[in-house]
């Protein structure tokens, strides 16, 4: 079956190849009105996944995350409304110019091809990826979670209508809608017909498609992010940001897991952080000599447990430790980092400079929250994912990583010398 | 063994990240020296390497290929010093600006880290390799073929002494001189520490690595390539670069394997292509309408076998198959192609664009010879390999591929609203 799903996507990314950004934008535009005037059958599939996943005892919260009402589906309709102002990277020339040769030559963006996203019970997730991967030409292949298969099922179908009404074909958007996990390791499997693999979800699915895809794959989304706080910093100012950094929306995964502080400031700026710390409810997890100054607050304080530096909370829990210097920082966050975002607080000029040249992550900030790893907030226009590898595409990506470039040489009967 | 040859590559990586430009130069300049100074023991290895392949049955091509002298040495030290004058990636602002939450933000070029590279029996990849990653501040860990082991031992050393002098360690250029091929198994697990895997030699090689490695893998070097002979072209100019893209060096991936002509024209021009191929030793496979054509003239000819439009020649052998139009031709490609170099042989302008935009291969051109796929011809002014694959690099890789970005955002205590 995903072979020929497969082979529909391959034909169909060639049409799609070839479509000026004008059509791209109006296919785009009938998927959004289809989602608002065929919302009816999207509600009635997402209410029987609903009513599934209260049954097989889902949380409210991801309940909540599961359900669609005309609001939700409205809102998502203008998410794709919005990509069609977003600039078309395709056909942008990058470089190129005359040969000794004589060959002219042109290095061109062109769509990827075929792109695969593996994704949860998210059913927004659906028409965002789709929506990103058309306007960027390319055909996509989903599998979103199992919770959601009927939810992503009746949305495909309304976008392989809209599809439909424009010439193109319903390769171009297809959904895996059979929850059989044995089917997401046959789409690891696809490189023939799939150029590039986007898992979206925890580490276990991350570590599944390295270990497993021959097809390329990027990998993400798995943030334990540091901040550093250097001496001679205004501890106020570095608590508004610390306390952000983790409770502006601590499941994110740009949110802060792990503070460093700098041993010539932590007597006096461990107090204060325990403080905030109590106020906001979070919960302290110290190293020895964190623990002995954080014991005296207020807030609550455990001895950290060694495997805990390197796992994400997601919650309103923070590691503290106390380090000798910058360097020692540095060693840390090479040690348990995840490379994805991490921050130094500091007015040393010359120690933001060491930390952004030391640190390997996608990110590094100086003087700032990590929350920003963020398509969005990075002026992307849009996010189809974060990547936390280093081919292809590093922090998050925008419409710019869904292609990739062609050489293109014009001679007069030229050949080589 | 190979973890600690990680671990040491990663420490490697870090200090090789902090060098200036001009450090880096310093340090290319002293392996070339060496290379020159100390030659007496990379020779000494290679003739027993050299002994070892004769006393096994090596041919003579490949005994050549394998053979160093002083004046081959010579000339592999001064590759190094070109590379010296390349202009270095590293630092580059890619782009940035002012964004609205007040942040500050670069993406700036970064090397990748570290680097694995496993190859053929060429001893001069050892030092070309080494020199690419070091200029792109990158550790290398390099795995070349068994025939070599000696050899590239020998090399290694000369090149890690040169490395000392200038303070830098051993680890950021090492190879794997046990030629036991478990290794290369071990290798391809060794994503805690390689940021990027590049298998440079057959499809097997490639096969293996696509399937096995938790690394991302850089795919390629294998060339099927296409022209395509459209009506209207001038018989003699066609020929011209039909036969320098077959013969000018057949072995090369981007040597031509398949000619697909236009059905309009086969009658007139197959019997011309039949005296140049009998002319120039070129031996044909047709197809059952071209072989009709063809079987009247000089040239040795034969029905194609199917799996032949799947495979390399790399010598004097060429296919030959007659289209119904540019349609049938783009479709061939698609089907057989290995999305390396194609061609068009045209006189009509949206014949060329609409090849062009429909053959999805990395080099596509338009009145000339796919030869021209290559580093130093494209301008690049070095090739660390060719990709055929869609992610990261596509085509011949320069330093530029050697490296990645980082995204800095520089802020004033600047949180998330």
């Amino acid at each position: 079956m995903l072979e020929e799903m497969g082979k529909a996507a391959r034909a169909a990314s060639y049409q799609l190849a070839e479509l000026t950004t004008q059509q791209k934008n109006q296919v785009l535009q009938s998927i959004a009105d289809r989602l608002e005037v065929e919302s009816a059958a999207i509600l009635a599939a997402n209410a029987e996944d609903v009513a599934d996943a209260r049954h097989n005892g889902m949380g409210d919260a991801l309940l909540d995350r599961l359900t669609l009402n005309s609001q939700r589906l409205k809102g998502i309709a203008d998410d794709v409304r919005k990509v069609c102002s977003l600039a078309d990277p395709v056909g942008q020339l990058i470089d190129g110019g005359q040969l000794d040769s004589g060959l002219r030559i042109e290095r061109r963006r062109v769509p990827l091809g075929v792109v695969g996203v593996i994704y949860e019970a998210r059913p927004n997730v659906t028409v965002d990826v789709a929506s990103l991967c058309l306007k960027t030409g390319n055909a996509v292949i989903l599998r979103g979670g199992k919770e959601t298969h009927r939810t992503n099922a009746a949305t495909v179908k309304v976008i392989q209508n809209a599809l439909l009404t424009h010439g193109l074909p319903a390769g171009a958007v297809q959904a895996i809608d059979n929850p059989d996990r044995a089917l997401v390791n046959e789409l690891l499997k696809l490189d023939r017909y799939v150029d590039m693999l986007i898992p979206r979800g925890g580490a276990g699915l991350h570590k599944l498609c390295r270990e497993h895809s021959t097809i390329p794959v990027i990998t993400g989304g798995i943030g334990v992010c540091h901040t550093y706080v250097d001496p001679g910093v205004d501890f106020s100012d570095a608590l508004t940001v610390i306390i952000s950094a983790k409770k502006q929306r601590p499941s994110a995964c740009n949110s802060l897991e792990t503070l460093l502080v700098h041993q010539e400031i932590a007597a006096t700026f461990l107090p204060l952080l325990s403080q905030r710390a109590a106020d906001e409810g979070i919960t302290l997890h110290a190293d020895a000599n964190a623990l002995a100054l954080l014991q005296r607050g207020p807030a609550a304080v455990s001895l950290i447990q060694p495997h805990e530096y390197d796992d994400e909370w997601l919650s309103l829990d923070l590691n503290v430790k106390v380090v000798a210097d910058l360097a020692a920082a540095v060693d840390h966050i090479r040690e348990h980092g995840t490379q994805h975002s991490d921050a130094i607080l500091t007015r040393d000029q010359q120690a933001a400079n060491r930390f952004v040249n030391q640190v390997d992550s996608s990110a590094v900030y100086v003087n700032a929250s990590t929350r920003f790893t963020d398509g969005g907030e990075f002026g992307l226009g849009a996010e189809v994912a974060v990547s936390t590898q280093k081919l292809h595409a590093r922090g998050p990506m925008g419409l710019e990583a869904l292609t990739t470039y062609k050489w293109i040489a014009w001679g007069d009967n030229t050949i080589r010398a």
